[in-house]
């Protein structure tokens, strides 16, 4: 674990200092996790060469080396004056992820000559996981299988989207599920998962999900909106596998007696995609590559406006995971991010049809050196609830 | 509901022309839902005077007046220019929501003279709620209260703190939970509520909630942790109450078997504090009044060293609720809001008892023209699990 933060600081600095960075000033509890392995309130100061200084808010018994405890930002550049540490010419902060108001704030603190983007070299450096992160999806992968291998046992009869949901989140979090789901981007509220059936799996929601669903309330439009779940249907399951700080994504379909031969056709042509991508994909492949195939494969065989959507279709068929589900690189037609070794992400093709419900898979795969590993293994084809 | 709409809007528009502004642009969700009672991917533009117009992303089928779609914030000017509206002189933004990056782009695609920050505006007007969102509340708490009275028939002899939380999640979000609980700032990720007892009260977070605990992972610092609830042992349980989009606060005492004299001493004072809050409290009130006596009652019965925690302890006794947890105003040492009519407002006066646990309630108050009234009406003694 140690060693792992090493590599992961280091890979911050080395791509820091690349983008004339003198250091960096971390703030958000997503960064001071990936950087340290914990999380405190309060400002983690790395500069481009040397150790890095926790200045500690919060809690109040943080113990560690490097720590400073202090109550404001502005405690910092005279600690690190003490520290006879030069105060950083360009310092760099997480301009997408920090408001205005408190980049103002640390600007004025620092008063540094030049600024830059911490935000953008911290999504640079988290595409690459590193040995202990990938132990972190296998470990969330694990426990993701074993939990969604108990959902048919709290099917019942008569159930709704939302009661089925609420047993399965029981489910997760009797497995270690953490709860919390992490998403990168404001707007973007979701409640640990989605459980898509019938006319709902169509419904568009504000959020830029891969598919939507009304949602059971106004002020959470997304995911399960209490539509029973009837004979004949499937119920598309994407929860969340929390079971780590690191998320495995993984979609699997549950189907209430015989669906239509159509939602079979569909899904088969997701585990087809699948297939076709662990075939193919190598270190180098092109994100773009792999959603121009994916359009077309759905194109051929006539599921083309079910892709991804019917009215709101996303523009992506998959995303890199992490500490956040959406994380780089994003598997968007007009990408220019290559595949390449240690990155983690999750492959989604999902077909919406009509007041069946949606089908498809979506499986975490870790790029290799030589191809693409599955992390999320379990049961593909459509699964029997009773 | 949408004449509670316009009054939302009007008090707005009211602030924000007394801040000097010509318009403000709102983005987050948050606001949106406040100010329409739905939640878009976009923009909500609205003028000190005048009808606002919606700038929609997403969802596609999103319909209403003064709606617009539009790709991108730089296609709004160009649409308000064709609308015959005079672009801002002045433009409000979120400046405590927004991203320092988004935040950017904004001015930059309006080019105002000058700017303003929406945030506090919207702050301000949110601390007096309307009639509908009075409604909202009395649903959540009724809901809570109904939910919290199942609570010990889901209890079992050795359950551990995060087996039994995950129960009671399980009837909250069967009672209608939203699961989504909003809490307002950075890194202050906490999932559904808190289920403390035994040593794990006492455990420092990171964050600023009243009380604190371990939590089960260090990505998800706070909360339960696995400790295993002990005879003779209470359980705090302070789980959000989502039913609707406004958030009822309410923290209730559970005991496992007989606990100490001690613990059911500092309990009662809790109850007598916010005995003296009915008694006393009415508009006008200052919110440092209530602290100061808060903190004095404490000492006098000789609870001061475990008041709102022991090492940690917090610097605030309450604070305001809505769609968010923490709203203004807030109890704290130094504040100098009083209460006025119409504001909502959680008060917790909490006592950590060392390797017992937690004791204390925590309920959601109204101010009326007169006086306040208590929203989350459930027993308040400490109730047997067994």
């Amino acid at each position: 674990m140690n060693n792992d933060i090493q590599l992961r600081r280091i890979a911050v600095q080395k791509l820091l200092a690349e983008a004339g960075g003198d250091a960096c000033l971390i703030s958000t509890g997503i960064h001071i996790y990936y950087l340290t392995g914990r999380i405190f309130t309060g400002y983690l100061y790395l500069p481009a060469e040397g150790s890095p200084v926790y200045f500690v808010r919060r809690p109040v018994d943080y113990s560690g080396e490097h720590t400073v405890f202090i109550r404001k930002p502005e405690d910092i550049p005279p600690v690190i004056k003490e520290r006879n540490m030069h105060l950083p010419e360009t310092l760099f902060m997480e301009e997408d992820q920090i408001s205005y108001g408190e980049y103002l704030r640390l600007k004025q603190a620092f008063n540094p000559a030049y600024t830059g983007n911490a935000s953008a070299v911290l999504r640079k450096a988290r595409m690459i996981k590193t040995p202990w992160e990938i132990e972190q999806f296998r470990s969330s992968a694990a426990k993701h299988a074993a939990a969604y291998s108990e959902i048919p046992s709290v099917f019942g009869k008569g159930m709704t989207d939302i009661t089925f949901q609420i047993e399965i989140e029981r489910i997760m979090r009797r497995h270690g599920s953490l709860g919390i789901f992490r998403v990168n981007g404001r707007n973007m509220d979701i409640f640990m998962g989605s459980v898509l059936t019938g006319n709902n799996a169509a419904k568009p929601s504000p959020f830029d999900f891969a598919l939507g669903g009304a949602g059971i309330h106004p002020a959470i439009p997304i995911g399960a909106s209490g539509e029973t779940i009837r004979e004949g249907n499937v119920v598309m399951v994407d929860m969340a596998g929390n079971f780590t700080a690191y998320l495995s994504d993984m979609t699997r379909v549950f189907a209430y007696g015989k669906p239509k031969e159509e939602v079979y056709r569909a899904h088969q042509l997701s585990i087809d995609m699948h297939n076709r991508l662990m075939n193919e994909v190598k270190p180098g492949t092109g994100c773009a590559e792999i959603f121009a195939w994916s359009v077309q494969m759905a194109a051929d065989a006539g599921f083309a406006a079910g892709f991804m959507g019917t009215t709101q279709q996303a523009k992506f068929v998959g995303h890199g995971v992490g500490i956040e589900i959406n994380e780089m690189p994003v598997l968007t037609p007009r990408s220019k991010d290559v595949l390449l070794p240690g990155m983690v992400f999750a492959y989604e093709p999902k077909f919406v049809l009509r007041e069946n419900g949606a089908a498809g898979i979506e499986n975490t795969y870790l790029v290799t050196n030589s191809g693409i590993e599955k992390l999320t293994v379990f049961e593909e084809n459509i699964i029997d609830l009773i």
